[in-house]
């Protein structure tokens, strides 16, 4: 039995708390919000977020920091990428060298175009760094459907650590060094979970998501490799896999929000009426610029920033993509 | 302008007859069905199959084989793989050296373990013998909806005519020299489909689905290379593209068949439910042979076997697949 903290009590905190517990360890998470850890104390229900999951009355929710912190095996850090880097910078005179802090956030901060480990390593030097990604809707693990993801760690020993951690009936965790690869793919498919949605709002049908998602994940690769990814890591789970769940899934915001542009909202619109961080917005621009810095073609990442950012009709720019000049597929 | 011919006059061959029609080219489409030549000439929309789509007047329909294949530029073989290596058989005397036959079905011959090109190749050796494989469903390329596709040839200069020919502003076509991967992802991905299906009708969500897909183009690329085919195809159109359409798909009979099972039918209620041919309870045989023969670890594919011909619980085999040793992804 372990002794894990985990930081953010959103959908995918609580999930994987949940996991955790069932697995056997003893897990308390934090929250900035003391209105929500009251209301995780009493109801044992995230109604909002994760409804019908109940929640053990043994997961201890606190809103104190160094409480959460202090005497764990490790740490889970499950804060929304906009706040990675706050949440690190305070969390970090409370760390001891060589603490193992597994983010399961993605994103990449548009300024720096750093990923969230980088940007966490950045603010705690002396933590183990890893990362936990993968075709892997809260909703489902919080229901205990079966699940697979990747942990990407920079020894073996911490990897294997956190996977017999994790893993359980229902949830399958392979093991990885490409840590980089697994947060690239992780932060990108959101943009063309965007692209997506966008084809899906218009009427388009199955067989333009599917190319969506198969070019998609070719550009995201051809970006990733350039950046000292490994291709097998944006063939596997925490990149084609991620990619055809957020896609396809009707839990999906981004999806939804692309959906809304499709059916031709404007993306103010759009994002007011899914009324959630549509983290692909974030990612579309950082995306472009990575293109730019490392001068790979992205047609679609490029199309999806016109829609959003140029008011560019969407049925043009899948026109666009279509009419592209046609050469071999590789 | 090209004076084509297509045989099989089903869903796809329809859909592309129509497609290669709108791109100005003279199309005659054959089917051994008196019965059916009659009926498309008439009503001019096969309603069963391609209902709402409209076929032109300038669509020739006939039974005679000989005219079908006389004086054409290209031939399009469309028929179902159960009956290619027979019509191939049929249409040889009237092939002339050289003639480019693109083959648009998919499977592999259960006793030969031959993909429909090699099998169209032993029938007819005169001829030049291309495919065409993508996320495609035959339902949307007849309305019109965007979709892409790749085209395989054994020369530079057939796969650019072809390509020339059936491109379109909603059909963008890729080439490629990979004939074997192109033919063995589009054959083995409907036993991933029954897979898939099985867990949609087990009642699990969009987490297990993507894994099986994920780790299922995994397995028939490990195959596929093992062959001979490029790994660069797997992961393309006619790879994960193919896949994730089939899987996905309200269209896919195979994913059909395999739901049902999932809701606890047996193999044959299934079939007998879906009533047309489950292309992958065949492939699935051929895939186990294929994996045996090429010593290459393919679970999904076996799980499958077992579910269809040894009554195995779909819950077990699952749950199997799920507590499989755990390695590294790759």
């Amino acid at each position: 039995m372990a002794n894990v903290g985990v930081l953010g009590a959103g959908s995918w905190g609580t999930a994987l708390s949940l996991l955790l517990h069932d697995n056997g360890h003893q897990v308390t998470v934090w929250s900035i919000s003391e209105e929500e850890v009251k209301m995780l104390s009493e109801k044992r229900e995230y109604e909002a977020k994760l409804p019908g999951v109940k929640l053990p009355r043994e997961l201890v929710f606190t809103s104190n920091l160094e409480e959460a912190l202090t005497g764990r095996d490790f740490l889970v850090l499950a804060v929304p990428s906009p706040f990675t880097r706050e949440t690190a910078r305070k969390m970090s005179p409370y760390i001891k060298e060589g603490q193992i802090i597994v983010d399961v956030a993605k994103g990449i901060e548009e300024t720096t175009l750093m990923t969230l480990s980088q940007q966490i390593e950045q603010e705690i030097p002396q933590a183990d760094v890893a990362v936990l990604s993968g075709p892997s809707h809260a909703e489902e693990v919080g229901r205990g459907l079966p699940t697979t993801c990747v942990i990407g760690a920079k020894t073996e020993k911490t990897a294997k650590y956190l996977q017999s951690m994790f893993i359980s009936r229902v949830f399958r965790v392979y093991i990885s060094h490409d840590i980089l690869g697994i947060e690239l793919g992780g932060s990108l498919k959101n943009v063309i979970a965007l692209a997506a949605g966008i084809a899906d709002g218009m009427g388009y049908g199955d067989n333009t998501k599917a190319a969506l998602i198969t070019r998609g994940i070719a550009e995201i690769a051809r970006l990733g490799v350039k950046m000292g990814g490994k291709i097998e890591t944006f063939t596997g789970l925490s990149g084609i896999g991620d990619l055809i769940v957020t896609c396809a899934s009707v839990h999906s915001r981004n999806r939804k929000a692309g959906y809304l542009m499709g059916q031709g909202k404007t993306m103010e619109e759009a994002m007011k009426e899914v009324n959630m961080v549509v983290e692909g917005v974030y990612s579309a621009k950082a995306a472009a610029k990575l293109a730019e810095k490392y001068q790979v073609s992205m047609p679609i990442v490029e199309q999806v920033n016109k829609v959003l950012f140029e008011g560019k009709n969407p049925a043009e720019a899948v026109d666009e993509l279509m009419l592209r000049e046609v050469k071999s597929e590789h």
